[in-house]
Formats: C-alpha cells, structure tokens, sequence
C-alpha cells in the first residue's frame, strides 16, 4: 500500500485538549485557538463539547464559543454531544458534526459512564438519528481501540465488535483511539484492520496518544495500512489523566513534522500551528508538550 | 522484508549521554549505572572516551571507570577513541570494542573537527589498524547523514560516501546517525540504504534522536529494512546541543518498549532499565527524557 499523498489533521485540542487541563479557560482564548488553528491551515476542528456543566465545567461556554468564531468555509466544526439534551443544545450552534462515543472496553465504558458498551451505543441511536435527519455529519470516538486502564489489552474482536454497533446506529466514520497509549505498531494496525471491517479505509481516523512515546510510530504504521486522517491536539493539550505529568494527545505540530518530511500533504503551515501552540501554551503558563515546537523554538540556542 | 525477531540494543548513555550533560559524574556513579544497565539485560555498552581531558573533562576517568566495572561475559564494552593517543590509552583496559567517527556534512566534520571528512577518515586509518591488529573490534560513528545544523538535509550520496571510506580504512560496522533529529522515515531508510551499499545488514545500526519527536518512527522505518541494531541512552542522558530544553538521544526506556510491543526479543528487564534511568536521573536531579519512563512511574497517579 502506497502512503497516502494527503492526510487530514483533525485538531482536538479545543475540546479534548482544554477539557483536560485543569485550568479555566475563558471562550475568548478558546475562540482565539479556533481562528489561529483554522489559520494555519486546519480544515478539523472538534472545538467544544455539550455535556453537563456539573460534570465539565470547562466545556460550560460552548454556545459562546461556537457563536464567537469567525467561522471559514472549508473547515469543519464538530462538537462532542453525549445524549439527545447535549444534540439539542448543539443543535443551536449549527455544527458540522457531532461525535458521539464508546469503548471497545466494557470495563472502561462501566467506569467511565456506567453501562455496558451495547447499551452505551444504544443510547445514541436516538441522537446520531437526529443529526442525520438535520443533515449534520456524524462521527464515532473509539476509545481504548488497544489497551484499557482497567483490562489491559484489547482484543480486536472488541474493536470489530464496537465498530460493528457503531455502524449499526449510523456512524458515518470513527476514531480509533489508543486512549492510554500503550499500544505499539502491531496493535495499532490489528486494531484498525478490525475496523475495516466495518467501515471504509477513508472513513477511519487514528487516534493515538504519546503517553509511552509511541505516538508517531503507530501513525507511520497506520499510514502504511492507508489511513489519511488523523486527530491531534495542537501543543500536545490534554495530558493524562491516567499517568500523572505523562503526555497525552500527540502534539500536532510533531504529527505534521513527520508527514512533511514524508513528503505527505498536510496544507497546514507548521510555523503557523507553533505560533497557535505557543499561544495556548503561554496562556496556560506552561511549556509546550511538543517536542518540534520546543527543538523549533529552541534551534542553536542550545 | 520481516522484521527482526530479536534486535541489540547498544547504550551509549556513559560516554555520549553523560559527555553532554553539563553536571560532573563520579567515576563510582558511572560505574554503577554500567553495572545496572548489563544487569538489565544490555549487551553492549558505550563506556566512555578517551580524548584530551581539556576538551572532554566528563570523561578525564575513563580509566577508572573502564577498571572499576565488574565486567560480565558476553557483554561488550566499547569505548571512543579519537586519536592514536586515544587508542593507546584505551588499549590498556582492554574495550572489546573502539569507535571512531565522521560526519556526513562537511561543513560538520569542519566545524566540529577542523578537517575534511576524507582528512578525518585518513587521520583514522591507523587507530582502526592498530585496534584490529589488538584483535578489537572497531565501530565507525556516522554522524549528521540525514541532516546538518549548518547544511541543512544530506543527500544519501554523502552517506555512501562517508560510508565508503569508513569501510575503505577497514571499519567493521557503522552507526547511521541522526545527530540532530531531523529525520523521518523515508529520509532515514534512504540513509539506510546509502550506507548498505557498502556494509551488510547486520553490520549497520541505527542511531536517532528524539528531537523532534521522530526517534522511534524512524526506528520502525528501519526496522523495516531488516535493521537489527539499534542506539539509545538510558532516560535519554545527552540533550541536544543544537536546541536548548530539547532532546536528544532516544531514551532506551522507548525503543524497548516498542520492540517488545511487537514482540521483537531484547533480552533486556524493561523494569531493571527504568531503575537504571531514575538512577542516573536522581543523580543529576532531573527529570527523566523517557516517556515510558514517566508513564511507568506515573502510572494510575492522575
């Protein structure tokens, strides 16, 4: 299988990233973000999500940030809604697409929301059927596609298994997310074949976190089985949240560096996305996660 | 071409890690970090240097340190060795191996050495007789053959060339290093392949930084063409003395976590190597450069 000659970023930082981090984040940064990534050349960004703000208060400004964007033609919005309460509210802010979710874990998915996987995928039927019929686009987040905190690996079958239920409630394409990311190039792509099963190659996104380093090297294997899209979060926002001070989301910036120099099209300008990632970072008043962004940044300065 | 079921890893964390580190080690330190990594599993071990304590004084206790190890049968000791001076100093503690050395980029070997690079190959002849007349082995160190600091990228040809004389001088084996982590994957296996044309598989190593986070995807790049062998530093030890804060040397924490991930074989305890790393790591009272490192230790702390 060729590489592909163009890949599509997908920039979670807005939403995966900021909802993890600690620190309040007021909408106009947020909007900020939004505007100097869709600037550099993103044409993904998941910017916000609808959800209690009792459970997620830093996601409690998302009309006013889907509202406070200038918004530009050629890039896609999507927003998290996790039940028909969350698609209502979105629904106000004319996004491009929704995500909804699920774990390829059942320990996870008891954990986290409180219900099994196939009842997890239920829920949404009702809220992906909405959209649709509203003819706004939906994806599916994969999460713990390798390894889980709780079981350990993942089989592939689980993954066949929830991309099977994904598909069967209408997802139109899905994530396939190394959530804790532990896994390693082999797994990746056992995971993704599983996958493939469901959906069509141009339909499925990697998701991979550098928790272990690995990031990277499991895009280059998902490249070699021919996957084009790719989330990220711009400066590496996010952490992680099961291994204190690790490193979550892979960086952006790192993620184009590789395809560049791959001679992969991206149509994002990667000093661009550094000015986006030390924007947010300085507002954090923390360093960048990106280790392109530092080495760029810190070029003969050593 | 299958990948290798079994790969070497060399730590080079004494000699090229500490050498850059600004902080002094003792000799007892050093030793004790040689002794954690072969009870780990390593099977090779770049030791120290034996150049002018003027320009290196890191490593002015290269004897001490060669002498002080409890050496373990089946594990090589290599040691660097510039010059014929060099040579007969090492000579008295008996390396298994010495390394020389020589860029890819002129504008390298002629800022950093003051000579061309065919000069610093010829300078090189008779240490390299000298060692194989001892019956030691000798290794060739083929730094910036992906890209240069003042060059900017190398052309493969220039990696054939060096690669060429190194061979022409009687080298056994050869690093292809990329010295200041610019690289990616196809850049790297077009290295690779260079260098192939005049030394065999199993005589050819890869050795990349984590700069730019690209480390371990070249490394699956070359494990791709059938490399074997492969350069790290434990808990990263070196930086990047071409950008502040960055890093340098992949941490071998990494790499073995990525081999094992695919169930390649290292004969190495990844638990014993982190305790290696937080060894050497507590003593320069910093942070470890792995990111498996930070995980494992990290683990379920969020």
């Amino acid at each position: 299988m060729p590489y592909p000659t163009r890949v599509n970023l997908i920039d979670v930082g807005p939403r995966d990233g900021l909802q993890n981090e600690k620190q309040p984040v007021p909408a106009q940064v947020k909007i900020e973000l939004v505007q100097r990534l869709q600037a550099a050349g993103l044409r993904e960004i998941e910017v916000t999500s609808y959800v209690s703000p009792k459970w997620v208060p830093q996601m409690a400004d998302n009309h006013a940030v889907m509202q406070g964007i200038a918004r530009q033609p050629g890039v896609r919005y999507s927003v998290l809604t996790p039940n028909l309460k969350g698609w209502e509210a979105a629904v106000q802010d004319a996004p491009d697409e929704i995500v909804v979710f699920g774990a390829a874990s059942e320990a996870f998915s008891q954990k986290n929301i409180n219900c099994s996987i196939a009842e997890s995928i239920e829920r949404f039927a009702p809220v992906v059927e909405a959209a649709l019929a509203a003819g706004v686009a939906v994806r599916g987040a994969m999460s713990c596609t390798v390894g889980c905190p709780y079981e350990g690996e993942i089989a592939p079958e689980r993954v066949a298994y929830l991309a099977g239920l994904m598909r069967g409630i209408g997802v139109q394409r899905v994530d396939v997310a190394d959530t804790i990311g532990v896994g390693t190039p082999l797994k990746v792509q056992r995971a993704i074949e599983a996958t493939l099963r469901h959906y069509a190659l141009e339909d499925v996104s990697g998701h991979f976190h550098d928790t272990y380093g690995q990031a990277l090297s499991n895009t280059l294997a998902a490249l070699q089985l021919g996957v084009a899209n790719f989330q990220s979060s711009v400066a590496g926002l996010g952490g992680c949240p099961y291994a204190k001070g690790a490193t979550g989301n892979v960086a952006t910036e790192d993620v184009v560096y590789l395809l560049h120099g791959m001679g992969i099209d991206t149509g994002i300008d990667l000093d661009a996305l550094v000015d986006a990632g030390v924007f947010i970072s300085d507002f954090l008043g923390r360093k960048t996660q990106s280790r392109v962004a530092t080495a760029l940044l810190n070029r003969h300065a050593g």
